[in-house]
């Protein structure tokens, strides 16, 4: 069983992510989550929204809605290009994306190129059904975007929103005004998207229900200087350049100043959200080893484009886009003054009217979890269980309250002292099996630490605190633990120094 | 200008709340929350969670997909019922709701009728169309979930849930042995849901795209008790009785043991969490005047229904529902088994198979915070403006840091102030126009305090802390300041106490 295999069997067992309706046959690439999964998902968001958004003082959070009218798409671009060429086989009926199966048998890019022109590529090169041999259908484009109607009679045509980004731009102009903004200015959303993937696959990696953080950094195209770039000029990233993709050579190590003025990284906005992006998934537990940045090719890279750049993070199966960088110039604005008819520009302190330029990093929080668990997974021999080393932003639980038996007066003092530490921590109890079952189960959902109430509670006032990373041991009083445990989770002390060490 | 139009105006003013993609003419019943409004729902929903999930011991969240598969819907009975009769103008097409027009020119409950019974009605008594005078269609019944399809071609009907629940009865038996759980159990949902509302209303009211946070509590039919009952079985709550309603009576003041006793509850599970709902709301800001529980009449209530009562907040058009509460004994999972073959039975500690019955309140999130926002709108004619008397838990901001003049080293020190307050709370500096044009800023959105930062706060090291209720000014040390605004919002301590009262 592959490691994403194993951890989907512990996630499924302990109902942190399975899914969706799966007392149905479900519709694949849907996935609901347990209390578990959600405690981690929303307090990696809450991670992402300190790390990004509250820690800088020009950008705001908005939250929009996801059924959009049909002309967001139509300005965007997505009505027209938001498109996969697909051939479905006469035989087996099974749904083909047309340009990966003609790029895996002939090794030719065909991005850009019409149904028609597909079409004959697949019957010049007498391209068959992989699943059956089958002969397969004429090409045709498939919008990807979830289509609904509003209203009951006449109803008029909407989407539900392929990237949280539209509802930025169409409100710019109201929040820009509102915040009584100047620019550089950004406005990030966290929320979902949907896409109606032709073959969802790799867990939560591939789904058609998932959420984004983003944030479109709107900035005068004449000062294109981001204040903030000398804090994190000198960090290192780890990148593919187009070079390197066409030589097959190796990624590089370069630090975000050389990478701008070597033109790898199009402006000094992109250059310091990467560089943010590269910490934030470090201190997700995410070694460097498993994280490289992607100049995108021109072939990938949309016409309007100053340059896309992707976060990548390598999975079982391979190096995988978990956010996106990209300089959208002003694309999106532009195109939504023209069909609404409404200003999107902006005035200048120097009275120049302008329309912004703008660089979006765009994560998708799905993939970044499946990163995480991957990554933050350890396969313990040793101990005789698997378990997660979540790092304390995110993990479900700060601790977990055992009593060592059942029985004279300790389960009502585990008890006092789980309701004490319930107010200031995520906190369980449990009282079932022996203490190392508690343990691996406690471990295996990542619980930073353990305390155990025994006899030693009742007389010397103390309980023991088990550390999941390391499994030593210490005993501390419970009048202490609470300012003990804050102590641990901030990293203000060590561990072993925290109270008298167990041997 | 009514209340609410003037507090929509505020909110279009300052980004809070406004139209989706208004830069097109929007579709009807969407709103985007702007950077305050934004903050404000996610404290509410914040609070929310504190107050109904981790407060407990024995509800657990999950966050379930939103597009979910036919068959659930066929299940639970949404497919079939969740419609509306609707009859379409002949002459100048709009869209109205059959049974609303019927009541309102018969008097006539018509609750449960056929399409062909109300247009036989409508015909028979004549009844025209409300705008025009025009003859009307016949009536249909119009479903007011929002459909789409899933995968490319021969696509799968799905649908935008019209409420969070159906993910916790479809994922109850995973989540259920995942969390080794016992009767009696809740589940907890917060998210989106959908509904194809014929005519969207009273700004954010009822609107197409909404959030809910909803509870089902699940229990042992056999063992109805509720363990925490004796808490607040002395807690009053206002109730309109069926009584009441039939006799256009006032609604009764009475405790929740009475109720039950009573039997206008059916039981304490409902009749707990309805305690809470009541001290939930009032902590809100909302007064008891504005606050009444509604027993639905038998004809607005699901013919499984165990009882269903409504919480009702007064908006400035009338008593509207915010809060339903329903139940929905074991219709839900009962229909579940049939239709999915698979077992949504759990064993009982005695040993018996039983399915259990459940308890569900259902809060609109959106209507509870226009609720809020109504009921805390101060107008005041003496201060010259009108402002938010948010209470501390969702204000936006708990202080705005001020500079009394832009020289002489003041911007300096308030910046410093800034960025040690940006640490602990959500704060905003302004620099912009007079102090007392500030002041009406930072309270028009109810930040709860404004900090100012003078020459004293250079000499003397203090600073004047100003309080949005009373306007009244104390003077603290700069040093104490994040300590004393720590007590203020956890009202620790009186704002007349905390410092020195400046005259």
């Amino acid at each position: 069983m592959s490691k994403m295999e194993e951890i989907q069997k512990i996630c499924l067992n302990r109902g942190i992510i399975f899914p969706t309706a799966e007392i149905y046959s479900n519709i694949s690439g849907f996935y609901d989550y347990g209390p578990l999964g959600t405690s981690i998902k929303r307090k990696l968001i809450e991670y992402w929204r300190e790390f990004f958004v509250k820690s800088e003082d020009n950008i705001y959070e908005i939250d929009g809605c996801i059924v959009l009218p049909e002309k967001v798409f139509e300005a965007s671009g997505h009505l027209k290009s938001f498109v996969d060429p697909i051939a479905q086989c006469k035989k087996c009926k099974s749904i083909i994306r047309a340009d990966d199966l003609i790029f895996e048998k002939t090794g030719k890019f065909v991005e850009g190129k019409s149904p028609k022109e597909l079409t004959e590529i697949i019957q010049q090169n007498k391209i068959k059904c992989p699943t059956c041999g089958g002969e397969l259908s004429d090409v045709k484009m498939f919008n990807l975007m979830l289509k609904t109607e509003i209203s009951p009679v006449g109803g008029k045509t909407a989407y539900l929103r392929p990237e949280t980004a539209q509802n930025i731009f169409t409100s710019f102009p109201r929040i820009f005004r509102a915040t009584r903004a100047k620019l550089p200015f950004g406005i990030a959303q966290i929320g979902h998207s949907f896409r109606n993937e032709i073959s969802p696959r790799h867990f939560i990696v591939r789904v058609r229900e998932f959420n984004q953080t983003e944030i479109e950094m709107f900035y005068d195209p004449e000062h294109q200087e981001c204040p903030k770039f000398d804090k994190v000029k000198k960090n290192k990233i780890i990148i593919v350049t187009r070079e390197a993709q066409k030589k097959e050579s190796e990624p590089i190590k370069i630090t975000i100043e050389d990478a701008v003025k070597k033109k790898i990284i199009p402006n000094q906005w992109m250059a310091y959200l990467m560089a943010k992006e590269f910490e934030f998934y470090k201190s997700l537990g995410i070694p460097e080893e498993a994280l490289r940045f992607r100049h995108m090719l021109p072939e990938e890279t949309p016409h309007y484009s100053g340059g896309n750049i992707d976060l990548e993070i390598k999975f079982d199966f391979g190096w995988k886009e978990t956010i996106g960088n990209a300089y959208r110039t002003d694309h999106d604005l532009k195109n939504h003054m023209k069909l609404s008819g409404k200003d999107m520009t902006v005035l200048t302190d120097d009275g120049r009217k302008v329309m912004p330029h703008v660089v979006e990093p765009s994560f998708g929080v799905e993939r970044t979890l499946m990163g995480v668990f991957l990554h933050c997974f350890v396969e313990d021999k040793q101990r005789g269980w698997n378990w997660f080393k979540f790092p304390a932003k995110i993990a479900p639980y700060t601790a977990a309250v055992f009593p060592l038996v059942n029985k004279d007066k300790i389960p009502e003092k585990a008890e006092e002292v789980y309701e004490t530490l319930k107010k200031c921590f995520d906190v369980f109890y449990d009282d079932g099996g022996s203490i190392g079952r508690r343990y691996a189960r406690a471990d295996e959902i990542g619980t930073l630490f353990s305390v155990t109430i025994d006899y030693d509670s009742l007389d010397k006032k103390t309980c023991t605190i088990r550390d999941r990373d390391t499994t030593k041991q210490i005993i501390v009083k419970i009048d202490e633990l609470v300012s003990v445990l804050n102590k641990l989770v901030n990293g203000e002390i060590e561990f072993e120094k925290a109270g008298k060490l167990k041997q």
